[in-house]
């Protein structure tokens, strides 16, 4: 049996400075494509996850049978997955990180600040904080490895508003 | 600028049979021993995550000056962490999965259930569902390996009353 023990976060000084509050933390598991559809199958049939809604890739759409599944959101138990394809071409975050297929999304409304605390703690940035979509998120995105391996996706919350018919 | 699509979750004869119900979902990150003191501080700094338990493993506690952190519950935007030191002796089950790192643990009241709805889904056994404390969770602790490779721990969740000083 293991010994358990509360901890004390020191409060003070280290959360004096920017504080950076985040709004949800969603994993993002990516697939060898173009599974992504059968392994949102597979956690609805397996875990009762409801698929909340599906993003795909625009340009693979009429050239393959199945489209790119860029990012299908999961809700599973009020927790947010998200399931990706991970494709070979493609620039996907899991490509380079440690944890071999899993991504750690963090949503927040202060992006360039939450990355430059990252930074400044020890993780490395993965190319630079830009506009644009990302697989699970929109806005403004960046992406920092941390110093274990694991690829983080810091960026702006999802406009969900923007849901088009498939 | 990517299509999104409300789906919907076809209602219906799947959902009729046995229902289980999970309460949380919790990324576990492993990261290679001792690092998971380092990596919580990392995550602490970096994030603003709070640390809210820890639980080592008491077999090391006299032999290393570190003693091997069996999973830290963090705690960030309301949604959980658990870090965790990944030991060549042990049998953690991130070594055994395709991601690499990352395991899933979900949380419910009925692991026997879902753990046989898993296994009828298309998930396969990752030895036997037992009692004892797992590095998420407490009392009975099941273990499946999804079609895409991901690691799922499905456990009843852990008892907090169990709280030790270090």
């Amino acid at each position: 049996m293991a010994a358990q023990q509360e901890v004390q976060n020191g409060g003070g000084a280290e959360k004096v400075a920017d504080v950076v509050s985040f709004t949800a933390v969603k994993p993002q598991l990516f697939v060898e494509a173009p599974k992504a559809n059968d392994a949102v199958q597979f956690y609805k049939t397996a875990f009762g996850a409801e698929e909340v809604s599906r993003t795909v890739h625009p340009k693979r759409k009429a050239e393959q049978e199945l489209p790119l599944v860029l990012s299908a959101e999961l809700k599973l138990a009020g927790f947010t997955i998200l399931v990706s394809d991970l494709a070979d071409d493609s620039d996907d975050p899991a490509k380079s990180t440690g944890s071999g297929g899993v991504v750690l999304c963090l949503e927040t409304q202060e992006v360039d600040a939450a990355v430059k605390k990252a930074l400044a703690a020890g993780a490395v940035a993965e190319g630079e904080t830009v506009e644009g979509d990302s697989a699970c998120c929109g806005g403004r995105v960046g992406k920092v490895k941390d110093p274990y391996g694991y690829v983080w996706l810091i960026c702006s919350p999802a406009n969900k508003s923007v849901d088009v018919e498939a």
